[in-house]
């Protein structure tokens, strides 16, 4: 399973901010919208539970979103 | 566009070491292979940039892995 945990909207996203403004700089245009987040793989017995994993160690809800992919 | 960048397989992750630790603390069981890794979310206006974009800003190629995903 992989969690996807991404800067609220809103939230101050000084890495996305940093690859947004480096990557004209290194002659790529067309780019908006960057984001950095984080990604967490693992395996687990029962994904039921995955939620609660999430809100009580791998995301910070007061800042963060998360998204369950399987 | 995602991009999807995980510790290289055999370089280390503690991150993930910590999170695999800590869940059992919690009472979370059954939890293996985690590995903590980066997403990172933008718009592209030319997604063929992609691979180059990972290879020379956004990825360390010696110690990370990537995964393009739409």
């Amino acid at each position: 399973m992989r969690v996807l945990v991404r800067p609220k909207a809103g939230i101050l996203d000084p890495q996305g901010q940093a690859v947004e403004r480096a990557l004209p700089a290194l002659g790529f245009g067309g780019v908006s919208q960057v984001h950095v987040g984080r990604l967490i793989e693992l395996e687990v017995e029962d994904p039921a539970q995955l939620p609660a994993m999430c809100e009580k160690l791998l995301v910070n809800p007061l800042i963060e979103d998360y998204e369950i992919v399987s």
